[in-house]
């Protein structure tokens, strides 16, 4: 099962690519899109899906995971973000592909093993569960960490573990809890 | 020269084209995409995004002009009016197609001579200065709106006539006048 991470962004969007077997994961790339910051918008968005179709084409996976946006911004740079987003998700939706949203706490947790993980505690855990040589790019890792937590819930999944998010737990902060499903 | 007008959304997007021709406006086709409201957010937008790609083919237009977003509006929705903006703005810069982008008032100001027009005396300005026979769907006449704005403005402009807001008047909230250029 190959999986790919999305973290859209206008300015800068990452991708990253893995490959889930016998419930080992192995990295297979990672980058970053970068459309020509002088440009207007629709050249960028353009640019933008023009080098996800080119990730798609190259590495063709079976699933996706996105990071789900925290509304918590501010109107203008909720727009701005929905607009890659939107760019994105229609590519990905144009393609077949079943997209996958997961809250970044969620992700951190996964990967981090700590919901309020910083963003450099979260490049470290990815670079070592995935063994590579390099550090990856903050946006890359990001999506990285998206694919890597789409793989650790469907190996759970397969084992007949479900995951809830403990609501009793610190006010509501929450923290993610495995159980056997019944 | 042919324009085409577009009122982006995420459960209905509106379109209209026409063409204009020695100053006159001539109506050449309006509508409204409506992608199907069960289906998941990437295939609602691959849908919109097909829906537009064969308006493009079938009218080709010359320039393409888009409602400004006004972001008062809640982060959400900001968000989600952002991703069908998006989806659309990446098809349109793909294209090629450079995007004019006019305010909600000034639209109104152009179609109806009043920035604080309701959407029912847009709808119908939009059918007389179209001379349509039926009064079009509240999202296309919005689109045909905004078409019919840039062609107004595009005529001033070979005019020599230029066009700014009058900020002085009524503590900004802003009325259009139109003066020769210097």
């Amino acid at each position: 099962m190959r999986i790919l991470g999305i973290d859209p962004g206008s300015n800068a969007t990452g991708y990253g690519v893995l490959d889930r077997e016998d419930g080992q994961l192995r990295h297979v790339a990672h980058g970053v899109l970068r459309p020509r910051p002088g440009a207007a918008l629709p050249q960028r968005l353009a640019t933008l899906v023009q080098g996800l179709e080119e990730v798609l084409t190259a590495h063709r996976p079976d699933a996706v995971a996105v990071e789900q946006v925290f509304v918590s911004a501010s109107p203008r740079s909720a727009l701005v973000l929905g607009q890659a987003r939107g760019a994105v998700l229609a590519v990905l939706g144009a393609a077949g592909l079943h997209v996958a949203e997961y809250g970044a706490r969620t992700i951190k947790q996964c990967v981090a093993g700590d919901g309020s993980a910083d963003k450099r505690a979260v490049q470290r855990m990815v670079r070592r569960s995935l063994e590579l040589d390099r550090t990856p790019a903050n946006d890359a890792a990001d999506a990285l960490a998206a694919a890597i937590c789409h793989a650790h819930r469907g190996r759970l999944a397969a084992l007949g573990v479900g995951a809830y998010r403990d609501r009793r737990r610190r006010g509501g902060s929450g923290s993610w809890v495995v159980r056997r499903a019944r």
